[in-house]
């Protein structure tokens, strides 16, 4: 029997995976994310882990096919971070620190494009071998996957979606440095920027408050039919479909998977972003298929552990 | 020794070339494409060219690596061509056939892909693995290479770079049916579409003339520091360097290479690009490369070669 692990490296916590060579979760946990010192603790913290874990259940190295790591980073397809502000992190091979710390095979990538991957082993893109994933949390993040493999580009910053540029009127600031970035619209926080701009000058009768202008609450609100968020998610719907149609006429994938906090929302969300997608997409990708994420918080350990396993 | 043939074919002619294994062009040839009766003879026309040009240099047919083809169309993986205007060409299993009437092994890529692989290979992209070549002609083009290997995309369609909405305004109709498409600026059509708007309004001296308007004119005005064609050069340059900076955000290339006849201008069209990519790039891609393409013509049939020869 082999084995691997998937590894999602996050600024709070690392969510660690037993995996068969099969590709079943035999078991998972978690350990603190040791932040300070420049994180010089986080990758010893996970040899330690994995090698408590082979211990305990009596597993040889042998038996171990690799460790797929995902970090909140750009990382180059031989696993060097230019550094992480999550993680504290400068400049770390990080592939080769982990191996010679744990004396097995590691491959590194980007936390976005990791859970991309696993979501198309695993999740909603089952099936799909040229897929987009995009990710609506804090920020908007992108994972593409070319062929089955993820597309790391040169820098390590493929899939940085949540920068395309989408409105340059805009005169607000990105986190980026940037103004008018995806981001800006689409992120839980972008949709909470969106509804407080309209509630300023907002006169009709709206279930939402002030209070409470987060991206739950506008979609929460959308379901009860409310006309002000409908706006609110009619605009952030705009903005992301259009991204997403001039995203398809460079890649041609055959599927989008929509996840992060903001897809809990459901199949509503879906419906805001098909639309002007379909307006605006060239003839040849209209067939494009568009489905929820469904592995939730498990997407990063299963497609960091699909890093080290063959197709 | 061995040989490859790099074949590309176009509405009006094919364009061929015998290549030896270490990449040398040992002889390039044309003949007519015809086009009538849903382009039937097409194939079996590079069939015979082939088989002549074999016979003439005395190669046995098991000294060929195999046929590399561009098509103006979009073909899938497998060598599928779903319909090509230009050709007449319905649904057709182009590299099955071609195998057939050759006897050869034989690969196929859309035309523009292909002279991408190309120019990465012996132009403007050498030295390179992550590239994408904007091709500014009648269209606007354009082919990916990820890794050293073209993004063919599910549909044949990846590239389709030409069709990014890039003005949500627009209200004249881009040939694909949509409205504000790259191409409706940054083509050599586009471009004489901006000069020609301007000038309906224009007081000021220039030396553009309502005669000719074509990119060529506005580009050699440019070149005469010409105040009217200068305006139209920045707005072009506008759309095609902020659509570039979201190509950048989502595929982290390492270089640009622009070719088409609008690219004869030369470094001053760059000038033009740059600046607006610069003003929107996500931070990471920066310090990416243009690069004007050098292979001309040569680019498909060179491409078309890559496409059978190892890397």
């Amino acid at each position: 029997m082999k084995y691997c692990f998937g590894v999602d490296i996050g600024g709070t916590t690392v969510k660690l995976g037993l995996f068969s060579e099969a590709g079943a979760i035999v078991e998972k946990w978690e350990i603190v994310t040791r932040t300070e010192n420049e994180g010089a603790a986080i990758l010893p913290d996970v040899a330690e882990a994995i090698n408590g874990k082979l211990e305990q259940h009596g597993i040889e190295k042998e038996q171990v096919l690799g460790i797929g790591v995902g970090v909140p980073a750009p990382v180059t397809v031989d696993g060097i971070v230019n550094g992480s502000a999550n993680l504290g992190w400068k400049y770390k091979n990080a592939k080769k620190e982990l191996e010679e710390l744990t004396g097995l095979t590691a491959e590194f990538g980007n936390d976005a494009n990791v859970a991309a991957l696993g979501e198309m082993w695993k999740g909603g893109g089952v099936g799909y071998r040229n897929m987009i994933m995009v990710t609506l949390g804090t920020g908007v993040g992108g994972g593409i996957i070319i062929n089955g493999k993820i597309l790391t580009g040169e820098n390590g910053a493929g899939g940085e979606i949540g920068h395309m540029c989408v409105n340059l009127e805009e005169t607000d600031t990105c986190g980026c440095g940037g103004h008018g970035c995806l981001e800006q619209y689409a992120s839980a926080t972008g949709i909470s920027r969106l509804a407080r701009k309209k509630m300023e000058h907002e006169t009709r009768a709206t279930i939402l408050t002030k209070e409470d202008l987060s991206a739950k609450a506008v979609f929460d609100a959308v379901k009860e039919g409310d006309e002000v968020a409908i706006e609110v998610a009619t605009e952030m719907g705009n903005y992301l479909g259009h991204a997403m149609a001039d995203m398809a006429a460079v890649l041609d994938p055959a599927v989008f998977v929509i996840g992060g906090g903001v897809s809990k929302a459901g199949e509503v969300l879906l419906s805001f972003i098909e639309k002007p997608f379909m307006e605006k997409a060239f003839f040849a990708n209209k067939n494009v298929k568009f489905k929820l994420a469904t592995l939730g918080n498990d997407a990063g350990i299963c497609g960091a552990a699909k890093l080290v396993l063959e197709d």
